[in-house]
Parts: structure tokens; sequence; C-alpha cells
């Protein structure tokens, strides 16, 4: 088989990146290790920013987010006596959509059929050649057959654990890393959420984060330790604890209900530099990884496609190498201040195991700081909704 | 001997709140541990925000500080490739004030001189006595004498390692405190500055400040291992380093010659909790320490006895107590805030031996950011020219 751009990864950055340049006429091959069902059962962040919001109505599958996303125009945050609400649309001139990574695959995968580009589902043995010649190759299993894809380039767009970063020498890349000394216990509830905006909650029993994916599903998050199991939190165990790490008046007025997810996530830092190797260049999670405070691992593999995207179509139409040359130099330019922002906020709003009386200060401080300063308001805001591409 | 407010401490946070007290007619001691020619040989910081600024205006000392003093409206920050200005006029529309505190000592004491109000130097065995009583007392030995001053109040101005602040009983206060893993090696020179406004660099030998007291006073500071001595630094040693520490441009230009002056400090960070205790007030480095990266000690001193020397009329000229009640609330809510943005400040710029190459990155993002974010310098220049009273 032959195609223009092989995309390994089917989740939301191969789909994104093959919708953009199929629309312009590129050949694009998807290879998706998993099912289709199986990628469209993945339960992940909900909060796109303005750019990625754009990019979906550049790949014009934004209909139906538009009609049930709801766009979002601030959130509250507190810590210990501290609440006040960051109004994004004052402080920068837009908002963000809450609309479920889930639903952005479904509408992707929808275009894609319609564009009638292949997707190999279910690919094993993937594997990457030659890529730093001009002739780069990836060879897979599917349906019991073997496949070898030439290319021109190849998109790696397959998470953390794939193949593609593993692809570039290992002493040509360097990677670093923080991992947290915590986990994430999230669950999913059909009940209606306790407030029509997110809330990011700092406090004595650690931090808490009250989402939706819609007005009669809610996603809420506590901190717990990353060796802890779901077994040792029934329902009931989780609500007392959300209530006593949000501010009172939310407490109050929670709504819960059953589970219908429950599951512990690991809270990490990384960043692999380059991004490209000769013809491989990697998109997302492939590259980088962002604690889930302040949603930016998807809208960050969402600006990665904005870059790859408008630097293949340079090339495809014009010839020109030169945002090729460069992609690697830019995406992580944006890259490390959305890596910047998601440690911050992880940190301002966390216990750590480690943590002093002063270091609790400091928290606290930043909260109490950022609660009554316009400008340090407006930083968060401007990082929040998305730094310009 | 009797007198309305006992000051405990010659610095300038003493002499400062006298000075302010003796304005409107109240009477103060001020009992000072060393003699003023020592007091007058400290060396110390040299940025004042606009309100000690003010503060001394309306002391009635300012005029020595106008004519002599710099007005600086920006400075330098630097790490790694990323230097920028921060432009504290544009962002703030004021600006700081080097002039010594030295300096500014020097002026309180001619002042004082001039009311004719009394000062105990070379004090010795100070002792607070009753201090939760209406009729406190503080007790000392002065030129042999035993001497004991009745009053309604007393002021610990006396520092960190003054008795007022052990005068609280310690199941009464709460300290937090943070000590940072190196120091600073700071010299004095008679050359001019390397640059008319400050630079605060970071790099890959740590942290460096080039900072003046006049157009021919230089100080400048390099980060060091808190356990190293002045001994092993020659001053070949020290400028060679601080060329290595600063962008190229500052380094070629750099004029060096002797240093008059050098000793190595440590960087802490430190606040005491409450800062009243029935009728004694801490002001200054008795309640609280910061790190010198930002100048904020002095400033801070200031802020305290702002929020004191009003409380003291008030309650003089109305028997108004209401402002007197509120000064540990009020003073500690500003500390904290200073208290943050020197900690920020530090952590910004500073090596950490245990700093991962991840922990690198994420402050050389942060000095990205803030050198392209407008907002993000805004929130840094309100917090350098000092947040309002």
């Amino acid at each position: 088989m032959r195609t223009q751009v092989a995309i390994i990864g089917g989740g939301p950055a191969g789909l994104l990146l093959g919708q953009l340049l199929g629309l312009h006429g590129i050949d694009t091959i998807i290879i998706e290790r998993q099912s289709k069902a199986h990628v469209l059962s993945r339960i992940r962040a909900g909060v796109l920013e303005q750019g990625l919001v754009q990019l979906l109505e550049r790949a014009g599958v934004a209909d139906r987010m538009h009609a049930e996303g709801l766009p979002h125009e601030g959130t509250i945050v507190a810590h210990g006596a501290t609440e006040f609400r960051v109004d994004f649309r004052a402080l920068t001139g837009t908002s963000v959509m809450v609309y479920g990574q889930t639903e952005v695959t479904r509408d992707l995968y929808a275009a894609r059929e319609q564009l009638g580009a292949p997707t190999l589902f279910e690919a094993q043995n993937v594997a990457l050649h030659d890529i730093d010649s001009d002739t780069p190759r990836v060879t897979l299993t599917a349906a019991g057959q073997e496949i070898t894809i030439t290319c021109d380039y190849i998109a790696g767009c397959d998470g953390f654990h794939g193949p593609s970063r593993q692809a570039i020498p290992q002493d040509k890349r360097r990677e670093f890393e923080k991992v947290y000394p915590f986990g994430w216990l999230g669950i999913l509830s059909e009940t209606p959420p306790v407030h029509h905006e997110l809330i990011y909650s700092g406090s004595d029993q650690g931090f808490a984060l009250c989402s939706m994916r819609s007005h009669r599903l809610s996603r809420y998050y506590v901190q717990c330790d990353v060796t802890d199991h779901v077994d040792n939190w029934s329902d009931d165990r989780f609500w007392d604890r959300l209530r006593a790490s949000i501010p009172d008046a939310f407490a109050q007025s929670l709504v819960t209900g059953p589970s219908i997810e429950k599951s512990i996530a690991p809270l990490r830092s990384f960043v692999c530099e380059p991004m490209r190797w000769g013809r491989l260049f990697l998109c997302g999670d492939a590259a980088h990884i962002v604690p889930p405070t302040g949603a930016k691992g998807l809208n960050l593999a969402a600006s990665d496609v904005h870059y790859l995207s408008t630097a293949l179509i340079a090339r495809y139409s014009d010839g020109d190498d030169h945002a090729l040359e460069q992609y690697s130099h830019n995406a992580l330019a944006r890259v490390w201040k959305a890596e910047r922002f998601s440690w911050w906020f992880t940190t301002l709003l966390h216990r750590f195991p480690d943590q002093t009386p002063f270091d609790l200060r400091m928290q606290q401080a930043e909260v109490a700081f950022l609660s009554e300063n316009a400008a340090a308001q407006r930083s968060m805001a401007e990082n929040y909704v998305g730094l310009p591409y």
C-alpha cells in the first residue's frame, strides 16, 4: 500500500490531522491498534480551547459540537476560604467549549468515513522503518495480513506507549519527565452538575474538580494516592470526600447518584525533544503528557496538528519544506508553555506528601493573590482558554 | 522612665515608626542593642517601593533620597537565552527608588535627633514584661544602669534574633519557615554599574544580581553554596563567576575593580503569626524574613510601620482601638503576598541542588512566558513596585 502521509494512531490527533489533510487532497492511511469501538469507549477530557474549536470548524466537524457542547465563559477556583470566579470572557474576550473528547473522536470518524479515507483497525506489530530516508515505511499485521505502507511522511499520533517516539534513536532524543506523587480518582455519574461551570478546588483533603459532559452527565475527580484501588472507593466514600473538598455552598447542593464509571489515573508531565526525526513527526501524547489540571492534553495535541497540517499542506501545495523543518521548534515552543501552565495549576491546588506548612501557605497566598489581582487572573485565563498558535 | 510607645530596635523600621509617631506628638523611646556607628555600618538592600518613598516623605526625611536616589523605571530579567526588560512605568504607572537602606537609616537618625526623641544605644539584657497587661514594661541595661521603661505599647522592631518575638508565648505563636539550599555571595565595588537598571539573571552557573548604590558604587551578587566561605572567593573568581552568570552583552561591558566588602548571606523565608500579642506589636524582620530576591525586606518592614503607625495615631488622637486590633490581620495579609512574590522570584531564577531537567525547563518556560505575556509581566511588575497598603 502507498499513501502520502501514514498516520499512526486513530485517536483525535490522528483523525483531525487526517481530516485537515484530506480536505486539501492529501492522502492518508490511519493505523489504529484498537477497534473503533474501543477507541470510542475511552473517556477523556472535555474542555476545548478556542483554537481547537476553530480547527474542528476548519475540518468541517463542528456542527454537533456547536449544537450539543456547552460554551463556558468562566471557572470557579477555590482554596480553603478563598473562592472566586475567573471570567474568561471579560479577561480574554473568548471562552472554552465543554464537549467530550469521545464525541470529538466520534464526529471525526464519521467525517473520515464520509471522506472515504482508509483506517486500519486492530493493527498489530506496527513498526516504523527508514524514517530518516526519503522512503519511510510502516509495517503491520491486520486481519491476519502482513501489510507494508510506503509513504512520504509518517505522523506519530500513537500516544505515550506507541512505537513512534521509540523509533527516534535513543541518543537522538531527550526526554523530560515529572511524576506527581498522587493520582486522580474520577467518576462519571448521570446527575446534574453541581454548578454550570467547572470548580477547581484545593482543600485540606487535597484537590477536587467538578466537571461535566452535559447538563445531565457529571464528571468529578478527587486527589488520591496513586497506588490506591477503585475497590477501596465506594460511591458513598467518593461523594463524602468530594463534599469535603469543595466549598460548602457547592457541597450542600451536590446531587449524587450511582457512578457509571470509576477509575484512577496517575499524573505525569513528559516532553520528548525533538518532535521530528527525518520523515517522522510526533503529535500529541506521543511527544508529551500533561497532568490533567487545566485540560491541556487534547488541546496540545490539536496545536501540534495545527502546525503539522499547515506544514504538510504548504509542502504539497507549494513544495515548501520550510514549515516542516520548523515543526519541532514551533510545536515545542507551545508545548513547553502548556507544560508550564499544567504544572503550575497542578502544583497550586494539590496536596503534596512533602509539603511543609510554609509551602501550604505559599499555595494559599498564590490563590489569594490570583483572586484579587486582575493581571494575574488575566495571565491565568489566557493560558486556560489557550495561548495563540 | 516612661513613654507612650517603647520601640525595641533602632534599625529603619523602629526609626521610621518613631518618626511618624513623633510628628503626631506621640512619645517614643528607641532601644538599640548596638552603637549607632554599628547600625550605620550594616549594608542592606537598596530598592524602595513607592509606598516606602511616600512614607519617608510623610516622615519628613525624603529630601536627600530624592536628591541622591536613582529612580528605576524597569529591570532586566534573563534566563539562558531569554532576556527582557520589565517596564515598571508602562505596566504600573510608577517606579522604584534605588537608595541604600544605610542611607535611609542615616536620614532617620538625623531627623530623630532633630526631633529630640531619645534613643538608648548599646542596650543589654533587653527584656519585655507583662505584654498582655495594660502596663507593659521593657527592662534593659545601658551604660551600666538598670533601666525600666513603662509604656502603653511596645513595638518589636528588633529583627529576627531580637527578644520581642520570643516574648510571645511559644504556644500562642506559629512560625513558618523555608531555608533555601544556597546563599548569596555579595560584593560592593567602587565601579560604575554594568547597567543603569538592575539585572536579575538565572544561568547554568546559578543566579546573579547586578545592583548598585549609586552611579559609582556597584553591588553584585552570585548564588553560592551556603556553607562556602568568602576566603574561597578572590575578587577574580567572583568577577569570573558573575560574567558567566549574566547575558554576554553585559558580561563584556562589566567594569571590575577591587571589592570593598564581600560577604555570604543565607536565604530564608519566615513568618510568625500573629504579629501582635497583647500590647506588643511586631514589625519587620522580628516577624518575617524574605529571601532578598526582589528586595522586599525593608519594604515589608515599612508596610508594617504604615499599619502600626496609622493604628497608634488613631488610638492616641481618637481613642479608637479598632486598627490596633486589626494590625496583625492587616499586616499579615500583605506579608504573605510579599512572601509569595519573594519565594516565586527566588524559585524562578536560582539553581536548586535537587532540580531535575524537567524542573529546569519549567523555570525556562516560566521566564519565556513572562517575557512575552503582558499580563504576567504586569502582575510581576505590580509586585515588584509594591502592592498597595
